[in-house]
């Protein structure tokens, strides 16, 4: 599993990139837009359905509908169609954040483009690449940690629709953008909840000493949070790494996040602390004792799991559960 | 309409900038403070009046208040003198971010710089561009997205002011600088409203598609929000625009916004898009549902409104007129 | 009190750094973490002792301890150990942002290292520069504006010992990094006080014109806050500066702050605005209002506070302790 990215030569000539911006291709200032995939990189499906008594959660496939929803990853310059089944009685949509859709893919109401109860809609989104203006200024391109959720349900702003569940991580790379070892994890932060549950029942991410891993952290709802992770800490860059030593970017281990806010970032796994429990958590100190807290446990290289990481899981399954926040 | 920038020659040398620090001119570590414009780039006036029952604006001349107040533009090595003429029953201030001024003009009780009923104050601001310091550490200049507001009515921190509309946009930009092809687009977030008004009654801005466009976001009040486009996307940066593909600043289309935050950018409107009514919006969800919902219409490059763009306008009028969030 | 920085030469160096990292040190893509300091460049102590009826500060050394706690600076590549004397009759605990440190460093319950009343326990932490790891990404080192707090008292996530007071200031330094004239400003932003007091209590910072000063800000508890400062700005980067003209990072004078975030940023004590008593404060009006303010006064070069900026001082203590939000 160790990462399969390029090496310190294809770093330095990305960190020499500046002087081949002449290079880049220009554009006209404004493409003509794209109002179909004539060429897509990738057609899917998703299913929007029914999860319970008032949860709802898209999936890929019919019955595999989840909470956050799957995460769909582009590289800059592909095109999607994205084919939403709408198997609930209500209608639904989907609206993208960093893509480029024309209002026909834009998920709202005012663009008549939500989807009616059992019926399906086409969504939209391309990307495109940094470029160089006509007028020199540069086009930055599609690349981030966006998200995707309903726009149409309950009130004209989805927000019946994010509260039952329906939001999903979307990630835009860059051709270049080191590539983590393990499908990304995706937090989601909502009201007093990660990914509509509270602690011990939150998602705990398990990875190997050693490997790259990525998060994907969304804010949803109407509170502010703030996103701390133990033990590791990244860059509040778009990739939440520096491709130089003397990136001024910051360097942190803890960010605040507003309802639709998103951000990502890659590390290795227990790089130089090593294998353990450690706490994601809301560090809005109410959030966290209601129930905002998980794990990230790192395992050996091998993938076993120490005794002490074992039972300091145990430990923190059974502190989380015993408090007020218990889940149902 | 079309953008007047800089060519690409003009970016490759501003990229080169780097090489060029030793040519920055040096400045001693703390310059005598400008107590007034000696040669002032501008002099101007503003009058703070009331606006109906509970509300108060600034304006250029009198009769003409608006909230937010006028949008002031300076470039780094400006100095405005702003003669405030303060025609309430009240005392008001001008207190501004990002500039320089002596405490004289801080535009608070402390340093009495307020203004009484009837009188009138002159405030001076002034702005620097960078330069590398004798110790080789770098002033970062005045360049910004600022603001400005009252900071002595109703409370000593201006509290009363700012509540009753009196703030505006205050932009400093750097020589070189790409500049908008339309007056900014100005938004302040306050409390669940945008620049005091709930939907369908808040700002519909309108581009022709290509147009280069800027918008200037601030906010004020108790509340913390999200600032969300849809349709377009900007660089977290000094100017919302990177000058190279490979800088490493996050891309955004959402941003927590906090009391007297302010951030801008420049678009190219509908790039990669098309025409269309996109929103603007908070996207703290029950804020969004509450009011705090706007557009931007991007209409034909020559400036026709396409039909289809004018049924989404007025059903998003429609749409936002029927909640519980009428204004008034 | 002139800083004592590098040269314009060291600067210029610095800026070329981009074409050195291949000197950079490589290292194994996960180092063996460092359970304890078999070389410690440090070691001291924290006295966790109660301070009257609510209140539990850290202090270096017993019946010293204050809120915030003693500011702990190190610089890159640095490893303290810090020993934790719990004087109180509650459990209490040192989880660190930013830092490496094991598991049994955590500071956590669910990773066994609290310390229970009247006994002591020894946390290690250690910190490294930045490399290039032989997949040749970067890992971008240890330094930022941190921070230290309880984990452990009144919940299992510390709010008790955070709301008694258990917090303070981690400044890791990079090789390099230009450093202040006088001691670190610590500005803690909790619930509705600064430092958990309220204005006049609040601090007052003084420094001399020219003076190299250093703010570091926390945020703690459960509200969300802005940083203002008045008559000064900063980069929103690592270090609150930029190395270069032409960096893109946004210059800023107010900040969003939720709990466990922090910053931190160096001016030049009045540059460009002179001496006086300028305001910090946080932004959010109804906080502003409740004593959230506090003020940095800027003396002569000489160290002499002039008359009027005394007399300002007078005022702002009056002005601010004629509220309601009187301390105690």
């Amino acid at each position: 599993m160790r990462s399969k990215l390029r090496g310190p030569s294809a770093l330095l000539a990305a960190l020499a990139l500046g002087g081949l911006v002449g290079s880049v291709p220009t554009s006209t200032a404004a493409d003509i837009p794209r109002q179909s995939c004539s060429d897509p990189t990738r057609q899917i499906s998703l299913f929007a359905e029914k999860l319970g008594r008032d949860r709802i959660g898209y999936g890929l496939t019919p019955k595999s509908a989840s909470i956050p929803g799957p995460t769909i990853q582009m590289t800059e310059g592909d095109c999607v169609a994205v084919n939403l089944v709408n198997d609930t009685n209500g209608r639904v949509s989907l609206h993208a954040h960093g893509v480029d859709y024309s209002p026909a893919s834009d998920g709202t109401p005012h663009n008549l483009s939500c989807v009616p109860a059992h019926r399906s809609r086409t969504y939209v989104w391309s990307t495109h690449a940094p470029t160089v203006r006509q007028d020199g200024t540069v086009d930055p391109g599609s690349a981030g940690y966006w998200h995707y959720h309903d726009h149409c349900h309950g009130t004209p702003h989805g927000t019946g629709g994010i509260d039952a569940g329906l939001f999903g991580a979307l990630i835009v790379r860059r051709a270049g953008d080191p590539v983590p070892d393990r499908p990304p994890f995706v937090v989601v932060f909502k009201d007093q909840t990660i990914n509509l549950k509270k602690a011990p029942f939150t998602p705990i991410f398990k990875a190997n000493l050693g490997e790259r891993v990525e998060f994907v952290v969304i804010g949803h709802g109407n509170l502010f949070h703030t996103f701390h992770l133990h033990g590791h800490r990244w860059a509040d860059t778009r990739t939440g790494t520096i491709s130089s030593p003397d990136d001024t970017a910051p360097l942190i281990d803890n960010k605040t996040l507003g309802p639709a806010d998103s951000f990502g970032f890659q590390i290795i796994a227990g790089e130089h602390v090593g294998q353990g429990a450690w706490m994601y958590h809301c560090h809005v100190q109410g959030h966290s004792d209601a129930g905002m807290t998980g794990l990230f446990v790192v395992r050996s290289a091998e993938g076993k799991m120490s005794p002490s990481t074992k039972a300091a899981v145990r430990r923190w399954k059974a502190m989380e559960g015993g408090g007020s926040h218990h889940h149902g």
